[in-house]
């Protein structure tokens, strides 16, 4: 079986960008590594009196565990990073307002002469064993049980054209891509810009609605186990997903309608050159079988993905030779020899 | 039961616009009407060779079937509107790319120097039996039989302010969402801006894929049954649907995060009004327990609706006084007794 | 010298969409016209106590003076507007926020949690002698004396496709562009959608910054007079203007970018074919020698213009078979007659 | 008088970020600086053979100079950045089309299905004794001489939060703007966000069309003449620029509606603070009096700005102290005594 790696960062060794870093660690191809990500508020928010803007100081926000120097990447690769398995590490999780964070809200960009909406934290009781994460009311008796969902908000690479970038923003390189597809069962693919690639994770969910309208998730610190692969000689314009039934391309932009665009640009050329489609008959195909994945409507830049099922490709439609397949059998072995 | 009326119009009754038209029919409230709707092309466009640019003239595109008038409907009211059966009216169906219509091409507004995409038209077979739709490309072999989930593009009432509005465009009145939500078993509700309410409806899709990226869906006639009622003295911002399990707002508006914004906002407020939460608390739980469905990113404006599950309102949430259950179980009457 | 027709509207004949009216008036191509036209309050907010959301009703808003039907006009055809003079009729002017409208503020489609701004409303003085319009701080005791810069908000002819918008909506058919660049001396050009064309105007500004960012100018009651004539066979897709020395064409869309290529995708393409001027280099030259002036950025579609001096095209470059040098000589004839 | 620093870049000396390098010099603040900008293009395109997709290389592209440490600069302070000169270094310049760039064309974020345009390259002539620049029609005869007016695209400091973005970025520290406000004359001030703020400048353009439509200026080489000084304890949330007249407030962001409402915003806020005006009374005053000037509508966000004659704010509104008034009187004594 494949080499596993453990890693804890301690907090110190937290990063806050894509890029600009050492690397914390260095693995082959392949390696499986087990990672311990802290949830966006670097923990500091443990209970509905620790209000964000209070407790967190910026931009010690939204800390990510890595990164992990892959070697042999090189610029024009591709890396693939498999999600074997993403588990809350405590059993309770958060959430909150953010003066001038969220869909419903003056921001910083969408600036207008309001006051903040007022910053309020809600604390989740977390049911592994039962699979619910239980909303608590603030201001009423109401609890609802959601179903847990565990995902990632924040995965990626180092930009490229010696960028470093803030783990709050998402852009072909990943970061915080902020959708609930980023889930255990998926590879995700990042087209490499620096040697080593530089992978980082964090910004656990143990759910997220769609563009998570109010700015933040249920979040959650988590153990996270990856295996960490290598295609040589494969670009990767925007990061893509996989799972055993579907493909998915993800755009990040401002306004929505370009990371939709991005988005279907993507999956409607890959489908393409998968397939041997011309371009329209793609175009055609996806535009009736397609689906539009929300990320986030919150971040820097706006995320969405574009998304098909496999069968409807025709069968033949191979995704870097077969890459999600193979890192899904050594899932499995990792997971049953556990 | 309920009176049935049935409705099949000429040609030279088709409406083009929402607003702006003497009723076909007048019905009480509680009617079940049958009707029969062209497809976006008025039915010139059956083959390949059909290019809508050439077989189809503006304005006369979009045509829509009525518009109905619902006796008692009065500005302030809203109107209830079941979709008990939506049945393709052929064995065919059409798409196509268009001029200046799409998300992945220059248009009127996006407007760019490039020369406009290439007109293309596929027909897809239709086997109402197996519950398919069979995408042929038109530069390859491959053919593809996708899941038949018919739907109306377009459905609404006139707008208010002396508004009259093309089909083709979606707003507050209803008018081309575009969404694959609008299937039958949900009822939408329409705020009444004009006495009457002038219902109208039309652009059947045998199926659609998110945001309809090429600007056209699975295009057909359709054979529909709805339900019209009406709820007094309730005023309804934007569209908004129901089915047995969700409640969903509509947004329609650019950019994109627009669209989204509209429609979170109003099932935010919505579901703080039915359940009795704080706004705020509202705004949490939607944030963890919505979904945000893409209708269309390619109409004049673009739409998105917010949806949740009715079970994470805390059960007591029951919208417009139980309208939905009754015109579901009328639904079942008249569909057992036919 | 051509005819001069006068029209003061009654209060009960005011209009409040673009389409779906009758005419108030018939004239020939050629013929001048003085006009009263109201406020965008309809003349109800005099003084600082009067609240818009109080004494206006919606959507009895922003009323136009017209439509006049200018005989011969057909679709296809373009009507030439020239303003020859645009005078305050009042010697004072108001002005407002208004809630959920103006650029940094929570509306209708930018939709956020947030109360609505403060309602208040200034009251400026007119001196149309000394050529100022002054402000008055309303928390304190700033007053500041603004040159006087007439001009129109809202102007255009009916829609096309059988609609009919609301005055406040600017689009290809002109209505609530609120530039200050349509002042006296301008002549404007609109495509004719409708027989008669059906030209009216409103929305007096004593003057405006650029995007009216709170959402309202300084508002004023005006009487303007205009020349309104007819190039036969010339189609125009969206308003231009034109003085003694620029071309300008108008677009009106969200988000404001597209508003900005319409406006410049007009221009080029225009400019490339008066001057004879390939597109790429028409394109280039405008790239460098045009300048974007700002309409509103506040109504339902927001209004940039691409504008260039006429020198900069090379000289051979005369619009409309010169409509604006016959349309200003008939102006100074008037002028100096009364 | 000041201290007179000179620096030209050997190549390998540009620097293609803000933040991520090493300061080239150390200045005391009040420093007179001499410098010289390469191109955007490096001086790699010198007549239309010259493609810049041929003879530039990703990430090679936007050079500037510098970054050049401010002693004392610590963040919450503000760099004061007096432009003295800006004079083209060669009598000859060029612009271009670029595939995915521009407003008018497909682009990596509004990606669309399209061809890109072709890429074309226009040679300027510069005279600077005459004042202007040549356009040459690359397709016909036209040749049009337009004033000159050298400005800088691109100045800035390097970004907080760890960050390092390419040069061709504009965002709250800078960067590329690509405003035709930024010329001889102004002073531009800068929040300071690491120690010695690291202040870069380039992009020179003989001059610009509002927009950059077609994402590229007349651009030029120059020797540039600023003073570099500092406020401390001041902070300065976004890019602002001060004449003789005028205050300005840069917003850099997308869609092109938060440009607007991130630059008026900051005017708005800053003339209350200045003037001691009630926010809303500021917002009025501005609505009527301001300008917004356009910068690009092309980069990776698009920046706009809210301008303000002094005269309309009352009188008695001095900016940073009066630093602008003195580093005016600098700068005079710098060119007489030259």
């Amino acid at each position: 079986m494949s080499e596993v790696v453990s890693y804890r960062p301690a907090p110190s060794e937290l990063a806050y960008t894509f890029g600009g870093r050492e690397a914390v660690r260095r693995v082959k191809p392949g390696t499986i590594v087990e990672l311990y990500t802290e949830d966006c508020f670097g923990g500091r928010v443990r209970d509905v009196g620790d209000l964000p803007s209070v407790v967190c100081e910026f931009p010690y926000l939204n800390p990510v565990t890595g990164p992990l120097h892959v070697e042999g990447a090189e610029p024009g690769d591709t890396l693939a990073v498999h999600f074997v398995e993403i588990q809350p590490a405590r059993d309770w999780a958060v959430s909150s307002t953010f003066p001038h964070f969220g869909a419903l809200t003056t921001t910083h960009t969408t600036a207008m002469l309001h006051e903040p909406l007022e910053e309020l934290v809600w604390r989740y009781d977390v049911d592994v064993a039962a699979g619910t994460v239980t909303y608590h009311a603030r201001r009423g008796d109401l609890s609802v049980a959601l179903p847990l969902d565990p995902m990632h908000g924040t995965a990626g690479v180092a930009p490229g054209a010696f960028e470093s970038r803030m783990t709050i923003v998402p852009d072909v390189h990943g970061g915080n891509m902020d959708t609930p597809e980023l889930r255990a069962g998926v590879t995700a693919y990042f087209g490499v810009n620096v040697p080593g690639a530089l992978f980082a994770v964090g910004d656990g969910h143990c759910r997220q609605g769609d563009g998570e309208v109010c700015g933040t998730a249920v979040e959650a610190a988590m153990n996270t186990v990856v295996i960490l692969d290598l295609i040589k000689g494969a670009a990767t314009p925007t990061p893509r997903f996989e799972t055993d039934d579907a493909l998915m391309s993800a755009g990040s932009a401002r306004p929505l309608e370009d990371a939709y665009r991005m988005s279907q640009h993507d999956l409607v050329t890959w489908s393409a050159t998968l397939t041997g489609l011309d371009v329209l008959d793609a175009y055609q195909l996806l535009s009736q079988a397609g689906t539009a994945p929300v990320g986030n409507v919150c971040d820097p830049n706006y995320t969405m993905l574009a998304k098909v099922d496999k069968k409807y490709l025709g069968g033949g439609a191979t995704a870097y030779e077969g890459m999600h397949a193979r890192l899904r059998a050594e899932a499995r072995d990792y997971l049953s020899a556990r």
